[in-house]
């Protein structure tokens, strides 16, 4: 049986970066749920591993790779399967400034990612926002920059 | 030169249900800028006629068809060339059940249109919604249904 | 009977600003309703004119009074008794620093006031704000700044 | 050295029920901070006991005490001094009819409390809502009910 530790939930995330399907499966189900907050355009559940990478790597194109992650606490039970990790984000949007501020075109947000695991892999994801971050969040999703124009069509 | 009245504002928009190119120039410029209200996936700026066109046949097909709009009031002023249409909207997002009330699901708004003529065309619409519609409009606009889930991939 | 006119409609805002209530209510009926947009603190129904002066009179405190209004346009139809104004307003919070741009600050909008006249007097008034400027809105009235601290008790 | 358990969180939140000032105080730290997510009326950080101990009271008289509150999962870090609690929410606001389903009268979400202890006591607490429990924090929190009328002075 596989224990789940901080390390393991590390090299869950790490696996991601790899781009190796065969890596990513040691850790995510295929079958994985993963839940995005908000009511923006990305808000919602993922369903399953190829859904949440797809989307994942749009989420990554929309800050033209202008985004930081930084994890702050891992917190583990496994007795019941889950894990909690608590992050820093700080992004721009793909059309935004080097120091824009506005909400609209830069996120900094504090959240968590609840993973509920079986037999050693993710079968579910959810992130929730600290702050006003899940509000921050839906403007900076939004196609709409600070000036009202879009800038997706 | 073209006289702005109530019955040439409902002219512009029955002009837009021909789907007659020739016909909605009279009313629309080309270049005619339309601003949808709040931060969802069909908020801000369109640019152009063919933009707006083509954004309002996706809000259309957004629906499944299941939206009525009544116009309730139209003002004019000829000589400042701005008209505002007062307007109810009653819709249902595609995937949502006949009577279903969650915001997630059905749309029941009013507000308003405001229209700028130069030449007797449309160069510039807005719209804006009252009581709390424009955060109705994100949540209905969401991709989450009332359960959480996807219903656009 | 009275004529409603732009002047009439300058006129009954003129009144609030004289804070005598026999003026005031030569335009605003004791009984109007006005309604407020968004889900925030001063959002929804203001019931009877006691209501609508002592909410007024608590906004205008929350901005220090650092809040300027300009009137766009004015437009009426007398037959049906209703005038829609088109404004704009730049407003700080009391807390904000001059020059602050953060939404939790400082509140850009433009939007238009929707007025039903009887008798030569306001019986309704509604509010919509064009572009994001409801979710700006929420945003600014909310007790929380930029820094996330809480800045009403 | 007071040991960071399950146990000790949840004896935490029972102190919190008795209204004894003094068991509250031996796991609470009279400066704790407290952390609201949204931008509505009760958002921010609360400063102090006293006013967390106050704001949660009136948390408490807005829901009429029609509140359930369920503890899913409990984590906890002893060594960084940080433990999370998962936990769901189901409550009416006081002038909510008993099964009503709008946002703006009913609250169903889950989240989680992130705790920060030192020295055997709880100094810094913040809360964070999955899925789009935030945005229905704010509707929930709102003085405007589902008819649009507000049922706050």
């Amino acid at each position: 049986m596989t224990e789940l530790t901080r390390e393991r939930v590390a090299a869950a995330y790490a696996s991601l970066v790899t781009g190796d399907r065969e890596q990513i499966l040691q850790y995510w189900s295929p079958d994985v749920r993963f839940q995005m907050p908000g009511n923006h355009q990305y808000s919602g559940w993922f369903v399953g591993l190829d859904d949440y990478l797809a989307k994942m790597g749009k989420l990554m194109a929309a800050t033209g790779g202008r985004i930081s992650s930084e994890t702050l606490n891992v917190l583990v039970d496994q007795e019941a399967g889950v894990s909690i990790d608590v992050y820093r984000l700080d992004g721009y949007r793909e059309h935004a400034k080097e120091g824009a501020t506005s909400p609209y075109e830069r996120l900094q947000v504090e959240g968590v990612h609840m993973l509920r695991w079986e037999d050693g892999r993710i079968v579910e994801g959810r992130s929730a926002l600290f702050a006003d971050g899940v509000t921050q969040g839906n403007l900076w999703w939004s196609p709409v920059g600070a000036d009202g124009e879009r800038y997706e069509y």
